[in-house]
This record gives structure tokens, C-alpha cells and sequence, in this order.
């Protein structure tokens, strides 16, 4: 245990010297070090898939899900997929320096208040290894080091790929420590990071609720937290009837088991006989499970379209697979009500021709993102045209929805004067 | 216990219902209720004297400090001031609406990032009861609902403002449950504020080291610290020599007790011998103890100026007191580094005519208001032009250094699209 504590102290003190490095470190000199650790992890092909190998034969002795495995494999096409990535990042502007805002005060004080780097990120995902190299990247491009604590079953895997990219950043003649990986399993050592008062400027985790929770609850310095997305479809009395019907679909199946994929459809009443069966029909099709509220359920059963009873509890619930909870609302009103109790802030839309009923929609929604006439999976950070995201946020604070490179900044403000005293 | 429970869990499920009101509130309707909320404090002023007149005598009957006594006292006049702070708020700019940025995607998804209300704000703070007023106001003017938890020394007069407080929102048809007082002292209302998690959205403790940290350990829900000021003024070796006496005076002892006062002085040794002695009887001559390191220590005293030798822990201290400790510099990196390894990254100020070293400086120091030839004391929301600050954050999460009114707000994305699915 003790260990484990200076394991993390010298992991910490180490970052923030790298910090301190990389906040005077110019963008051709941070683009440098991408480019370096793109050819050092290319170049450590063989080790990195022995690593994996060996991580890949370890889940399966241990009766991992097919999804998990397949979620933690590397092959040569992965690889080079992570490395474009960091060639990718390059390519975007840094979002250091930018000035945010200038003002003189009238007594000539001139204020600058400027981009900065956040400082030391801790970074806590599970068993996805190529999130190393895009969290590392993207940290590294805003000027932050990372302390990155992967999930044990990629512990070998992400050990490799660490020493790569810290092999590209000495090439580059940067501070290796500005990425770091937590070189062990043991769960304390998410705790102990959350300990890192002063240390660690701000935790990132990502993953399940049980992680998310469990970094919550022990962390002292701040979290952003990525929780779940309990999206909603709203198909409104003015909608396209076809449109509303391929944006169900799209927020539904085009990848069920992510965050911004929808979990409730809301239709109006007045369209509800007239909607509800050919895209019941199109979701069954698709093989989506239907757990409706009474009004819909009548509506379904009775055009013989399969569908079960919702619980009040479907209607808060991120089901992450194909099923879909279904309600009839009587307005826009209804709707709105129902999101703003029972949607999780995340990624909400309307689908409407009727602009006075879009704009109440979305002034009268409070969610990361909110949408009219657009799938709910827009909400992402390559989709908002971020060049890359580190995830999507589901807190209020510093950062909401997508998070790009803009998003793991600070600020600070530059006051210059000619000895201006408080009077 | 379960009874408070039950009233923390009133409070928020109120103050969320308040926070969902103001969302859609006019900024014309907000406006009117700070407008009542003053004239209420006006016409309760018999009332909330005679309430604090109760804590006053508890206070004294409790051997409280006289200062803590001072910042307890209301009398007409200060009752009159914190009546003008909301009507000076009332003149500010509404932050809320304005949009942050806005473009088109290529698929002609139009993008708007608009500043919206963070929701339910919780404030935590001591005893003093003008404090109330001011973080009800710029709560109510950024949109968000507040849960106020002061002082126990304060609650007599915090019960009597909150309630005038209420009766002005009500007058002007706006939730009442906008701005709710804790009203009991029970400490343990702290915690659960801390894990109203899903019902407040941010939390914000002002006072001593104690509590904020109490709150940080406790809290699952963020937090915005309101840490200690270790602030330094810099004297570089192109100073204007008398202009650096009068900043390091007025950053020292306008407001000793203040977070952004001046506890360190570092000097270029290249002047110390020149500098140090008539700062060091003007520092006296105002009553300021001296801590210094070797090098000043003998300049100071071969002068027969009063010093004592600092320990490393001084340099380290938030004295909040007439005490400076003083240290001799060999280059403006050594003063950056001094800072980078002891400051609390609240204020620092270099005074130089050199405008390179300046800028080195500036750039070099990560605090959250760096300051060239200007007092430290300018690290104040009204002196940058916020016209209010509930405080001063340093964190580097979400907010830092002045927090006014924009900085209690949040930002959600609306997108408007034309039918658009991801492909």
C-alpha cells in the first residue's frame, strides 16, 4: 500500500514538472512529438500486438464478453488507425495563446484573459487501448500531461504503447513524463489519484457507471464526469412523418450501444395512430424490442406490432442495446415536461416543421445538446467538427457535451500596467 | 437525522423546480425581482436588525473574536449597501442567451453554443450576512436557483433577509424557492448538500481553509474552491525602485487580511542592497513584520531594521496578517521558479521596466492573475470590471481567479438541421 502511495506521489511530481515543460513549449514543438509518437508506435508494432496478444488470451482464460474481446484487440489495421489519429491531431490548430479577451480598465490597466493549459489531467478509462494514444494525443496537443490509468485487462497492451509514445517524446526532445501510465492494476490506485490535491488539476474518467461512480465519490479535485446519455426522440403533430421515422432509426440502430443513441420516442397524439404503425413496423424490422405507455401500446398491439408494457422505470433507463421505450405526449408542452424529469441532459430532439414549436423545444430543454429535425447521434465531438474528443460531458461544469482539445484548456489573466496601485 | 434529510431533499427538489422558472425567465422579469428584492430588505430593516442584534449578543456571549463580531454586524447603513449591490446588479448585462459561438457543418447542421443558467447553485459560506444578499442576487441574474448555507453565528439575520428576500420574488411573480436558506445550522446539512447529486449542480464554498476543505472531502457533486491567496510581488533588477515600494506597499498593507495581499517579496539581488532598506523601514514604519532569508536578513539588519529569519514555511504561508516574508533572487527565473513552487497560483506581480523580462514572467507564471507594474490587490471582480464577483476561484476547472455572473453560467449546444442522420 505504501508503495502504491509513492508510486503515485513520483507519477504526480513527475507530471508536473512535465507540466511546467510543456507550458512553454511552442505548437511545432508539441506537433513534433505527435509526429514522433506516431512513428515510435509504428515502429513498436510487434511488441504492442505481443502485449495484446497476451492481454486478448488472459480475457478470454477469464470468460470475458465477445464484446469486451473484441474491444480490446489490436491488429495492424487498429494500430495505424491510432496513429493516423495522432496525425489528425497535428493538423489541428492549438488552442493555446488564443486570447479570449482584451479590455483596458479606465484607470489603464490593460487586461488580457488567455488560453492555458488545464496542467496535470488524470485520466481513468477502460479496456479500450487505442483510447491511449487518442487521450495522450489530445492531452500532449493542449498542453497537458496526463496520467493515464487504463483498465486491467490492457494493462500489457497499454504498457507497450506508453513506452512508445514516451520513446517519441524524448525523440522529440520533450519531457517522456508528459504521458505517463499507471504502470499497475491495483484498483487503490484510482482512489489515490483522486487524492492528488495539488498535484492533479482535473480527473477524467470514462467508462461504466460503477467507475464513473466509484471516482466520484473518493475523488478530491474536480471530475468531469462522461454518465449516461438517456436520449429522447420527440416527434411532434407538425412533423415530417418520413423524416421523423428515419431519424428514429438512426438515433436508434445505427449504434445502440453508445451514449447518444435515443431510449425514448415521444409522439404526439395527434399523429399518433398515423405514425406509430409503419414505424413500429420498421423498428421490429430492425430488431428493436417496444416497451410502450398504454396509449402507444393500444396503438402497436393493435396493428399486431409485438410491444410490451412500460415501466415508469423504462423511461429512465440507458438501455445501451435495441429496445426503445415508447409514450404518447399530448404537446410539445408534454414533451418537454417528460424530457426535463426523465432524460439524463444528454442529447435530446424534436422532429417538427413547425419553427415556433422547434424554438420552444429547444429554449425549453436543458440538455448538452438539443437538436430539431437531426439524429440524436450528431452529438459528437468529430460530428461538431472538434477534430477529435476526448468524450462527452454530462456535467454542467467547465465542459458540456463533446469534449475537443478547446475544452482540456484553462485560462489565466494578464494584467499589464504602469504601477497602478488599489486605491 | 432522517429529518434533515428530508429538508435538504425538499430544498433541492424546490430549487429545482425554481431552476426550470428561471430558464425561461425574461432578463426584463429577473430584473424586477432584484428591484423587489431590494425594496423588501428596505422595509424589513426593523426586522432583520433585530434578528442580527440576536446573533450579534450570541456571538459575544460566546467570547467570539471582535472581528468576527464586525463582520457580523448589520446596521442601516450596511443594510442600505447590500440594497444598492442588488440594484448595481440589476444594471449589469444579463449573461444569459448570448451566443458563444455558432457555425454550419458541411452536412448544413447549423451549430449555436449559447450561454445558459448552470441551475441550482449551492453557496456555502461564513458569517458574514451581507454575503447573503450579494450571492442571491448575482444567483438570480445568471438564471440559476441558489441554496444558501451560512454561518450558524449568522442565522438569525440570514433567516430574516431570506425571507424578505422571498417576499420580493414572490411580489414580482417569480419562485420564491429562487433563493432558499438552510435553516438550521446542523453541520452535517453541509454533507448533504455535497451529495445532492443530480439535483445541485455546483457548489461553492467561501471562507476559511476548514470549511472548503471539509466541503471538498465530502462533496460528490462539483466544486468551485475558494482556496488561499500566497500572492508575490517580484522586484526585478529594472524596477522603477520607488514604484515598487508603493506596489509592494499597497499590496501588503492596504487589506492585510485579504486573499489577494501580498505575503512573499522577492527581489533581484542586483538591487537588494539599494531597495530593501528604505522598503524595509516603510514596511516597519506600517506596522509590517519581517521574515527574511539569508541574503535579506543581513541587508536588513546591518541597517538595523527588525527582521527575524524565515523558514521555508514561510514562504509557504497565507499569513493574512502584517508579516511579509522577504527572499533574495539571483534572476527572474529564479523568482518564476520561487513562485512555481510555493505560490498558491492566486496573484503574482512583477515590477520591471524591462519589457522582455516581463513578458518572460508573464508567461512563465501559471497563477490565475499575473500582473506587470500593478499591486496584487487588483485580483477583484469589481476591479476588473465585473461589477460583482461571488468570489475568487482558484481552481483552474471552469472558473478561475474573479467569478461574476458569467462564470455562474453554463453553455448547451442547439443544432438545427433539415432531417440530417449520421451516416
Amino acid at each position: 500500500m505504501s508503495e502504491l502511495v509513492q508510486l503515485v506521489a513520483q507519477l504526480g511530481s513527475q507530471a508536473r514538472a512535465a507540466a511546467r515543460a510543456l507550458a512553454t513549449t511552442s505548437a511545432a514543438q508539441t506537433n513534433a512529438g505527435l509526429e514522433a509518437m506516431a512513428k515510435e508506435l509504428l515502429a513498436a508494432q510487434a511488441d504492442i500486438l505481443a502485449a495484446n496478444a497476451l492481454d486478448v488470451a488472459a480475457a478470454k482464460a477469464n470468460g470475458q464478453t465477445a464484446a469486451l474481446i473484441d474491444r480490446l484487440t489490436l491488429n495492424p489495421e487498429r494500430l495505424a488507425k491510432c496513429a493516423a489519429g495522432l496525425r489528425e491531431v497535428i493538423a489541428l490548430p492549438s488552442p493555446l495563446g488564443e486570447v479570449l479577451r482584451d479590455w483596458q480598465q479606465s484607470n489603464g490597466l490593460k487586461m488580457t484573459k488567455v488560453r492555458v493549459p488545464l496542467g496535470v489531467i488524470g485520466f481513468i478509462y477502460e479496456s479500450r487501448p487505442n483510447v491511449t494514444v487518442d487521450a495522450a494525443g489530445l492531452c500532449l496537443k493542449s498542453g497537458n500531461a496526463v496520467i493515464l490509468r487504463g483498465g486491467s485487462e490492457a494493462l500489457r497492451s497499454n504498457t507497450a504503447i506508453a513506452a512508445a509514445l514516451a520513446r517519441g517524446l524524448a525523440a522529440a526532445g520533450l519531457p517522456a513524463a508528459a504521458v505517463q501510465l499507471v504502470p499497475v492494476a491495483d484498483r487503490d490506485t484510482v482512489r489515490l489519484l483522486g487524492e492528488a490535491v495539488g498535484v492533479i488539476d482535473l480527473l477524467i474518467p470514462r467508462g461504466g457507471k460503477g467507475l464513473i461512480e466509484t471516482v466520484v465519490k473518493t475523488s478530491r479535485i474536480p471530475v468531469i464526469k462522461h454518465y449516461d446519455g438517456i436520449c429522447t426522440v420527440y416527434v411532434d403533430v407538425g412533423a415530417d412523418l418520413a423524416m421523423a421515422e428515419e431519424i428514429v432509426i438512426n438515433s436508434k440502430v445505427s449504434r445502440p450501444g453508445v451514449c447518444n443513441a435515443a431510449e425514448t420516442l415521444l409522439v404526439h397524439r395527434a399523429v399518433a395512430e398515423t405514425f406509430l404503425p409503419p414505424m413500429g413496423r420498421a423498428l421490429k424490422a430492425r430488431g428493436v424490442q417496444l416497451r410502450a405507455d398504454p396509449a402507444a401500446l393500444e396503438i402497436l398491439l393493435r396493428d399486431e406490432i409485438g410491444a410490451s408494457a412500460a415501466s415508469e422505470h423504462d423511461f429512465r433507463t440507458e438501455f445501451l442495446d435495441l429496445i426503445l421505450a415508447v409514450k404518447v405526449v399530448d404537446s410539445v408542452d408534454a414533451a418537454i415536461d417528460h424530457i426535463e424529469t426523465h432524460s439524463s441532459r444528454h442529447t435530446d430532439t424534436i422532429v417538427t416543421q413547425d419553427a415556433a414549436t422547434a424554438e420552444k423545444f429547444l429554449a425549453g430543454i436543458d440538455s448538452a445538446v438539443v437538436l430539431w429535425n437531426a439524429s440524436t447521434r450528431f452529438n459528437d465531438g468529430h460530428q461538431f467538427g472538434f477534430g477529435a474528443e476526448i468524450g462527452i460531458s454530462t456535467d454542467k461544469i467547465h465542459a458540456r457535451g463533446p469534449m475537443g482539445l478547446e475544452e482540456l484548456t484553462s485560462y489565466k489573466y494578464i494584467v499589464r500596467g504602469a504601477g497602478q496601485v488599489r486605491p
